[in-house]
């Protein structure tokens, strides 16, 4: 089934939408909310499955689903762990910025705690005070757990995951460096990230979920051009059963975690960095690694990153070319410069 | 006032507590939760402090408050963020693994992202898997804010506070260095943090309370024997409106966000590293300024870090002795083999 949150109070509301995503049905008399539906899943899940078979039946009441109305599936969450499971991305991010990679990230996955009290709904603008932060998209799959206990098993731990959708782990670049040499991880090179409309259950994923990955192509937009299309199968040297194991060694996780994949990126069939979808390559997930290419192949940095007006597109289609999740569709805008009280009040005032 | 969150359920009930913290009233018809009412505070601090009036004026059905029954009073959060604001505890801390500290480390707040999917209450066992991994304590205050806007002033900031408390932010420093060079910050080093019985209101802390700052010594024991008593007024390079605008330079913060002071630490009156308390100082708020104290006066570690059975008490007094936030009073044991589904229910079954 497919679960979202329309915009509404803090933590939004829950409606089961169609496998086509065009219709919705509200959700409330089993659970209020995401994260009330994820604290009880086990009672929660069968009635909300009944609720998505009778919608696909058209034997309930619905209306029009609107990816514009959307909150995050989790508006806010209790925690957001987001991996680096592409070191493919981290090793060329890396040589962009001329730093090293230490050889047990093959073997230790990178892994940081991301802020989760505000995410932006999927269509909801990127609001920057200055555009010389050097603001970047990382598109990514996450998944949604259950209640998962500390010391978890790897092999046991793909069966704690719940959900799963993307998302845009919006990343400042310019401030990245500084944050990173103080040692204490990202915090203000790292806002608010998005997430797609609606988040799945794995069995909407058939035999593309194997091995706790997904293995599909994730589609990355800018302004309307195609910026990559890896497949986020390929090249996952941690699945997420892994992920979680690792977020779990020494202290447990509470229902509704989200965990991140990390930017998904492929290396070329050669094992070079990929080429740029314009020079027929599969391109990439977020900017950084394109101009970290372009730097590799042509000496220099042509592209840059996000303006002012710029627009983003995360999608991710199944066989059948079908959006499984909807798209992410965000567009860069400046902070208003009195931004009150909290970000969904920002983000009205800014989209009026 | 004074607020503690009983435990019930994963998010507590909400009650509001004596001054004196023998007594304690039921204010489930003003907020369930601590969350709740943070969440729409203007609403509910009235009303919730005409409850602490009568609660004090004995007009009101009361019941006898045990830190027991407690869970932490947000028992789990949106947010965590916790500084390191007394700059001469990194230094040593630093100093004791062999880092130099940058110089902007006393201009530029260090703060990192923590994990807040489920705090422990006060008097919670630390479960620890494995003792080689150097249990730690470190004893802080702590503050809850309300929304606060992306970019706001430092000068605003402070009257964005809504509550504060004491944390106990454990720490598994034999894996703080590994953690920490991978440059993604705390992660498995940092596991649940636990916090004092009761959080309240700025009006409850009188003059101590001044420019965002708590000025009282912080005590610390371990097993009984006092480890410290820094004021936390002293050496703290940043104050809490300064921690506040610098985690909220490129994002808004949602109500409910929990901000740390981090480790509170004095130098003694010479600029030296404090003493311990068995020498005359004031002492420390963690065991590993301790060890590096040690270290520096006699060549060598004599004490190392928290054992199963070890026992800590973090507390803070008033001008009359009287205790403010209850104490936090954890003993340190072995995580259960067969630890399932969440901590609260693991915690309750090592209490057995």
């Amino acid at each position: 089934m497919k679960l979202a949150s329309l915009k509404e109070g803090r933590d939004g509301r829950l409606v089961v939408v169609s496998k086509d995503l065009s219709r919705a049905v509200d959700a409330a008399e089993i659970a209020a909310t995401m994260q009330a539906a994820l604290d009880r899943w086990e009672d929660a899940a069968p009635r909300l499955e009944r609720l998505a078979e009778a919608l696909e039946n058209g034997a309930v009441e619905s209306f029009a689903f609107r990816p514009e109305d959307c909150a995050a599936p989790l508006p806010r969450a209790y925690q957001w762990l987001d991996g680096s499971a592409y070191v493919n991305h981290v090793e060329l991010v890396r040589k962009a910025r001329g730093a090293t990679m230490p050889e047990s990230f093959w073997s230790d996955p990178l892994m940081y705690q991301g802020g989760s009290d505000s995410f932006l709904g999927p269509c909801d603008p990127i609001l920057l005070a200055d555009e010389s932060w050097g603001l970047d998209l990382e598109a990514e799959v996450a998944v949604v757990t259950d209640d998962v206990a500390q010391g978890v098993d790897p092999r046991d731990a793909g069966d704690r995951i719940r959900l799963a959708m993307l998302v845009n782990d919006v990343t400042l670049r310019a401030l990245v460096q500084n944050e990173l040499a103080k040692g204490f991880g990202f915090m203000q090179s790292k806002p608010s990230s998005s997430f797609s409309p609606v988040a799945v259950t794995l069995g909407e994923l058939g035999e593309r979920w194997k091995e706790t990955k997904l293995h599909l192509p994730l589609l990355s937009y800018v302004n309307g051009e195609l910026l990559g299309r890896p497949d986020a199968g390929v090249d996952m040297a941690f699945d997420f059963a892994r992920l979680i194991a690792h977020a779990a060694r020494t202290r447990s996780l509470s229902a509704g975690t989200i965990i991140g994949s990390g930017t998904v990126s492929n290396r070329a069939p050669d094992c070079s960095p990929g080429r740029p979808v314009s020079e027929g390559g599969i391109g990439y997930s977020c900017l950084a690694e394109r101009n970290a290419v372009e730097k590799l192949l042509h000496g220099a940095v042509r592209s840059g990153f996000l303006k002012f007006g710029d627009r983003i597109r995360v999608e991710m289609r199944d066989d059948d070319g079908r959006s499984i999740f909807g798209a992410i569709e965000q567009t860069v805008a400046p902070a208003p410069e009195t931004c009150h009280e909290n970000q969904p009040a920002c983000v009205q005032r800014a989209r009026k």
